[in-house]
């Protein structure tokens, strides 16, 4: 099963919990065992996983993710968001989470988060569900 | 085939190499063909595939990683371990490993690490077999 | 199905589209609908999806991959490339790409890139394709 969500992102640099979206796909695929890979076709976002309770998290995450790669820096790349793209390719564009009883398998703490890193934009992510 | 498997880190920040705890998982589900997804359900832990053959390897992946990620640096989060979640998302919490001949299609000098980035502590890790 | 691929490296660190080469082999498959796993059995190289449009985005990552781990820094393994051995962990050795209509589901810019960090080498890669 294969599905693309739509998203709209609110900053510059902005981690969403998307955690609620994947689990209401997997519920209605009714797949009780097997995995979902959240996958983003985008250049300039990532995927990742990380705490979900104290958004305090989050926002160390994004100002230390600025710090290691600034946002400006002696770029080539004209459209001037090479920070972007590299910090694209650290966090990655795809997550996998284990399906058991039609249900993520997360840790207590864990969200999955879409990090947008050069936002304000409508973005989209796709979700395939493997049964197995 | 789902497991999930119990490991203790040492040190504040320490590589365990799993390796042979996933070879015997997969050994004992006696699948040939296929992958196997190890996933870390921690958000101050991470999962990585580096050298196993010099020690010196994982001393200066962990040594760079606190200098690229210092332990102290205004962070907000009141738990005092922010530097571990940023770890963690940059390492990433999961690695997929291919099966072949029930055994794993890893590099010569490949190993398989827990990364404990806030330890030490009783963690836990899960593997899930997919047959194809 | 699982495929091993051979690439020449022609840099000490050299970014090299492989999107085609896996194309191709998802094309032979003629598995109509699945993810295609790519595998990067070594531990100074990595694989990650970015910009195939404008070369100086890769130039940039590059550059400053280079920056945020210096290829000299007081580090203890003998061979000398731990900076190689970093970056790898950073960008990672796996990607999983989606298969819709016997193709890869990626975005407008997105492409697949080899990535060397102790070069130029000879070097392989694994493509598992799992249908479902």
């Amino acid at each position: 099963m294969l599905k693309k969500l739509i998203l709209k992102t609110d900053r510059k640099v902005d981690f969403v919990d998307i955690s609620e979206k994947i689990k209401n796909v997997v519920r209605e695929s009714k797949v009780e065992k097997g995995t979902v890979l959240i996958f983003i076709p985008h250049t300039t976002a990532a995927v990742t996983i990380n705490e979900n309770a104290d958004i305090d998290v989050q926002k160390d995450i994004v100002k230390e993710i600025n710090k290691i790669v600034p946002f400006e820096d002696n770029y080539n790349h004209i459209e001037g968001n090479s920070a972007a793209h590299i910090k694209a390719s650290l966090l990655g564009n795809e997550e996998i989470v284990i399906i058991e009883n039609n249900n993520l398998v997360l840790g207590t703490w864990q969200g999955i988060y879409f990090c947008e890193f050069d936002g304000p934009r409508t973005r989209k992510f796709y979700i395939k569900i493997l049964e197995g």
